[in-house]
């Protein structure tokens, strides 16, 4: 298969990077997803065969789910490093302050190159790779491994179609366009086992997060025209389930996924008095605007707010304006 | 891009079928899920271009999320369908008896083109297109139409994306090959909005399938060590949620996909005294062999039987012996 990739002039500068240098520190955003950790070890990777010594730093610990991950066991914590480096790799990090104490590792004056596909980069390095074009980091590393003429191994593969799947909702987001998928193919080619990694990435859930879809489910209310549909969180749940605030997200896609529901909402209890308000509609409410309305925003289909008082009464006030909206003529027109 | 796919003689055989018989009728199996439609929907589509009269005819009637499917509305009753047919093509169909009412419509001596994937096809037509490496019926007309030369329009490939997502469970399952991603990537290219198919055919679910995961979750249950959770469905659960058994499909999943879960088992109330109960494990346990044990069969990781009793007797027996099966030191080791 001959790949048609689209190479940007920024991809020339990561691989004459990745062949300059040695003694990399290799860093990513704290609380690491599966973009973040497939991305840089996938990199890591890669600089090995290269034949660079690398040193993979994180502020938090790798969470359990991604503990597969080839290398993943190299990742120290910034205090268990001695000394700065003057050659670093960032992946998947939009500004400098997300590399947290980690960010304390980067000597003065050292080679930074940034590698990311977020919107909001601000160029924080002294070369740039940021292609937002790419749906995933990973997408950006393969990028970068083609560029260097590298064939990948099966451990390379599988820490970056972790990152494609996890960015991609598992290949079900509107990112999930033509080269992703041509990409993951590539990656199958080299032995990746696509089940392994879904299920430890996508389909576990640890005991607490079961206890929580069962008890917010237990909350799942509708309105009488069956377009708003909603579920509520309080802080006593999430304590008794033995869970954290982590756990409860993906839970307003419950009330969302319902057939004929047009706005899903779920109203979290952050703290005695906060509550953190998340909106999802399908195809016509513009959400962002309503939670804009309340101190927040976000997009049309996906947006949050946080307000004060307690959930019956945030719910109350909250409910009351999505029924004004979505009951709107032009909310009802289907799209 | 250049699609390097695996074409099977059978290939040409299933072109010259398209080429050479006008007036064809095209079927599926009774209750038509997303990889029958698509395929027959998306050869549908292939045979309209080479200026060939289609008639598309059902036992069932369309499921409402599979409805958004270009040409969907074109399905018949075999009741609303007169005289028989002497060219036909059957799709995603293992043996004529699947065929339904519907099969009555074929002529005695019609040239048959048994279009499938299925291992246990039973080569039911006057020529067959049997893939066996195919993960969908949908990649096999995808196949068909690059034998045929035919540029796919985005009509066309919707309906054949969406045979892949359901048939490989969203690329999750195994059967999710390079061949499999190479072609949904190249349907993308025709313009395929992923994400609103998705959303139609994997994330939608109705009222009374939502309060059933309440209500299955409701009865969640672990052993002592973790190892094995199960769930339990009455009949009284499923007419309260106003469901149906169909709607239990995919919940033995939640127990399945706990951390630390090596078996997950629902038992579901089928009628009065009689108990299905379906098995899924993650690594190591022979489900299959457990369920062939109790007078019901399947896979190692996904299996089932149904049993005399009522749902707490069965539980107790069932329990017991995947409590010493998943206690022996074989199935402790992990894999």
């Amino acid at each position: 298969m001959s790949l048609n990739l689209n190479l940007i002039p920024e991809y020339k500068t990561a691989a004459d990077f990745f062949r300059a240098h040695d003694n990399l520190l290799l860093l990513v955003h704290e609380k690491p997803d599966g973009d973040a950790l497939g991305s840089v070890l996938g990199a890591a990777h890669l600089l090995q065969k290269l034949g660079k010594t690398v040193t993979l730093v994180n502020d938090d610990p790798i969470p359990d789910k991604f503990r597969f991950l080839p290398m993943a066991d190299r990742f120290k914590l910034p205090e268990e490093v001695e000394g700065k480096f003057d050659n670093v790799i960032a992946f998947d990090c939009g500004d400098k302050r997300r590399l947290g104490r980690s960010g304390a590792l980067v000597a003065d004056g050292a080679n930074l190159l940034n590698v990311d596909h977020h919107v909001t980069n601000d160029r924080f390095g002294t070369e740039n790779l940021v292609d937002l074009d790419a749906a995933a980091t990973c997408q950006i590393v393969f990028k970068i491994a083609h560029q260097l003429g590298l064939e990948l191994d099966c451990d390379t593969a599988t820490c970056l179609y972790t990152g494609l799947l996890t960015d991609t909702g598992g290949f079900r987001y509107s990112n999930t366009t033509e080269e992703v998928l041509l990409i993951a193919a590539n990656l199958l080619k080299k032995g990746v086992a696509p089940y392994n990694i879904v299920d430890r990435v996508m389909e576990t859930m640890t005991w607490p997060q079961v206890l929580l879809i069962r008890a917010a489910l237990d909350t799942l209310g509708r309105d009488e025209s069956g377009r708003i549909a909603w579920i509520t969180i309080t802080r006593e749940m999430i304590e008794s389930a033995g869970g954290c605030d982590e756990d409860v997200e993906g839970l307003v896609n419950y009330p969302r996924n319902v057939e004929g529901v047009e706005v899903g909402i779920s109203f979290r209890e952050a703290a005695p008095g906060k509550v953190k308000v998340s909106f999802r509609s399908k195809h016509v409410v513009d959400v962002g605007a309503i939670a804009l309305e309340f101190g927040g925003g976000g997009h049309a289909r996906a947006a949050g707010c946080t307000m004060d008082g307690d959930v019956d009464a945030v719910k109350e006030k909250v409910l009351a304006r999505v029924r004004e909206v979505t009951a709107q003529p032009e909310a009802g027109a289907g799209a």
